[in-house]
């Protein structure tokens, strides 16, 4: 399956400042790109990108005072496959995690896995461990918040997801790490695409999205607290521990977002391949 | 100069608990080392050591149920001379800082930067950016912050600091922190040894300390907001966004700690080096 | 001046649910009807209705499942004079106040006096006591706090007024009352209608209001940190400590609101009598 | 039985303050006084008595700069029964609830009823309601929290209770009112006089002790979720919605704590009248 990707974003600022975009897919997937993956800049200031600690590809610019315009379009191949499952998988003991995965045991900025440890035994003490626990963690917070657009807050965190019951994408995934943290579980935040394919009905104006990957057996696997249920033709752009370390953009200075389009399209064959 | 470092902590445990231990001087500071600085465990049990993701020394084992004693000695080299000041230090803007400090501008899970950023224009808009900035946070922080060892509480933030104006030695470092990456300013949280040379009245039982380090110019500057003067003879064990990357130890599970000494003496050329 | 009031409100429940509602005009403007003021219910369920500790007029009654609708129109005379201004208005030592007012000087669900503190004598610590000081708090929050409908939230407290800077109504007065009260000033926050009378343009649909009194010389004053500016036509309903104190509508189980409407228009005499 | 009871507390200042004491004997005991009930105050400053709005006698005085001492002693009648039980006790739907117990179900400083709500159904929504119901809170608040004096904050929420899971007397209390209210079940906060009158061991030094009330049937019950157990020799001094409303004395500027001591000591007859 090719998957058609893009987005086309717009801030003003009044001022000269300073961004760091997330924008291009994750080095994990450049080997299925079937264009280039290339942030194009509107005016075309100079951009110079690097690599963050967690290997996201990140591009820091700055927004000259007035319009700027950042957009994309590329193509990516994919499986077609929906997340994959394995229900036998185990949960390692923390003596036997690759070291890269401690840091995802640990408490960050939306996620107070110091504040919900007491918690979350009384709630998933009894679910047996591995793969259960987490997709039991998934179906809990997906059955006890509300998603709605108007609840989104940039300030808000797991705790007060827990306590609030109320969010969008990013805060059901903020709760399901903590939780998965709190058990010992190395949890991390990713953000990418997810369209609808395979959707009936797909609710919502496309945007980015945010799930999550554990850490069970002997590799990262994807949940999705939000929809709890395997979904295909996601293309990840970044992990990292929650929303503070991906956010698509961080602006250094005040900038007013002023259009936001996002596409994630199957494509057949012939539209494949658009004009750069 | 010579300093005698050393520490020795018992833990009990009613399980098998996993540690990490961020107890090695930090790698910065290996070739000043004039005795080897290994960590000793009783009972024996086997340890596994890595760098993090901030290139701490990492030593991971599993605690076996009953007691375990973490203990070393070590000796290190030292210039004598106190934490280095440079009043023209220019705050670096964020488009020309090294990438990777520019981790150290987000915000973690005891620095809110999303939540202060309002605040810190209002009480330091005024004051010129660089090291006078810097020095007039750690004034600020040291000037309306209580310190007291029964205040220490293990889930207090940066705001919690702001609004309840007590603390010990984490919590003055975690506000002067967030406060300079409110402003651009990279910090991050550093740990380590500072005993009592060049104070006269040494008003503590001696600890592990926790200051900051700010990136200027071209480097990081070590900076102490609970102390708020120079001081000597300070070695490094960990540097990290927060105290939530650099607990001495991390317990994945419940331990209770039953002794904590540290030392931290300067030694005179013939108490040097002390038998193994 | 005659002012046509009226509000019209639905919800929606599942089961019976017991609500409390503070829809009337308040006591102290009872001589100023010049129509009834009795709450209409439809189904016509039975209420009983009595005074809670502050003297507001509060009704209960038990919402059958399905849709209850809450109703009524009212007419009242008002002077039609602006908020009544005394900058000589002198703050009263606490030793001084009468009893009743010292309730509003203690912490509340949605003011945390005991937070706020040490902020509020930095930010206010110079300006002179009394009305004076006051209005620079209505002027501070009014100018830091951006107000919007879409950042309504039923948890935010000044403390997160004070960090988020931005909210509805009751945020800005949550705010500014709390600041008052770290000061010594009583205050306490209000409800009732507030209609665009004398206001060339009206920005917002007509809804309740939410305003606070502060205790100054010899009596309560009208201010308005979301307004700032003296208003025409305020009529009381309700004071209380925060919003905790006198919800509209308090609902002891799950309601939804369906519909809500509220009128607050200057008539002339040929309009003033409205057919019951 | 009698109790003697008495307190001796002093303060410092480095102004004159205005304080409010809530020392005495709540006026429901009056009747039971076999000794004058009067606070003494050296220097002899001038007090003004008044009842707030919960019917607690309060005192009113401005402490001048210096030492000031509150101290008294009195003598009070009990009938030595621990505190009643009544496990057939029902609760009574809100819309029969006495109107003037409806303000203890609503949220206030330290018991966030709009936060906890979710959590509550959740963890005691298949406890029978009533007596049952109030008892189970007392139970899971007194197995899940640790009590330390070290643990003392006074600005410690029921959900900072909630997750941190420690805390003083106030914390247990605030705790189980909280899940009370969210449960619909009027609960109010208590402090008074309780001795260690049979108790075998008495584990503390003397204090003011807090408990709370729950309205069940027909009138107000003892409840205790730090103890758990009914205790004899309660003497109550006031109640309200939480530890803001009735702290034993509330400081309207600064006043160091230096000197608190508590009696309440059963009498044997011989020993009843002591000399003022």
């Amino acid at each position: 399956m090719l998957i058609r990707l893009g987005y086309d974003i717009s801030f003003e600022t009044a001022t000269d400042v300073t961004m760091v975009a997330l924008l291009n897919v994750h080095p994990s997937r450049t080997s299925d790109l079937r264009e280039p993956d290339i942030m194009r800049i509107e005016p075309n200031v100079q951009m110079d990108q690097y690599r963050d600690s967690f290997d996201n590809i990140c591009s820091r610019f700055v927004a000259p005072a007035g319009t700027i315009r950042l957009f994309n379009s590329t193509l990516v191949q994919d499986t077609g496959q929906p997340d994959a499952q394995n229900p036998e998988a185990r949960q390692i003991p923390v003596n036997d995690l690759p070291t890269d995965t401690l840091r995802y045991l640990l408490a960050s900025r939306y996620c107070e896995v110091d504040l919900l440890s007491s918690v979350v035994y009384e709630v998933f003490g009894n679910v047996p461990a591995g793969w259960q626990r987490v997709q039991a963690i998934c179906t809990w917070v997906h059955d006890k918040v509300t998603f709605g657009y108007p609840f989104a807050r940039s300030t808000r965190t797991a705790l007060d997801v827990y306590t609030e019951r109320m969010g969008v994408c990013r805060d059901f995934q903020h709760l399901a790490i903590t939780f998965c943290r709190c058990l010992n579980i190395p949890a991390r935040y990713a953000s990418g695409y997810l369209g609808d394919i395979g959707v009936p009905a797909a609710p919502c104006p496309m945007d980015f999205s945010a799930w999550f990957e554990a850490y069970l057996e002997d590799r990262w696997w994807t949940f999705d607290a939000r929809h709890n249920v395997p979904r295909q033709g996601r293309v990840l752009m970044a992990v990292g521990r929650d929303a503070a370390d991906v956010a698509i953009t961080t602006s250094f200075g005040s900038a007013k977002l002023t259009n936001f389009t996002v596409i994630s399209d199957e494509v057949n064959g012939s539209q494949a391949v658009e004009a750069f």
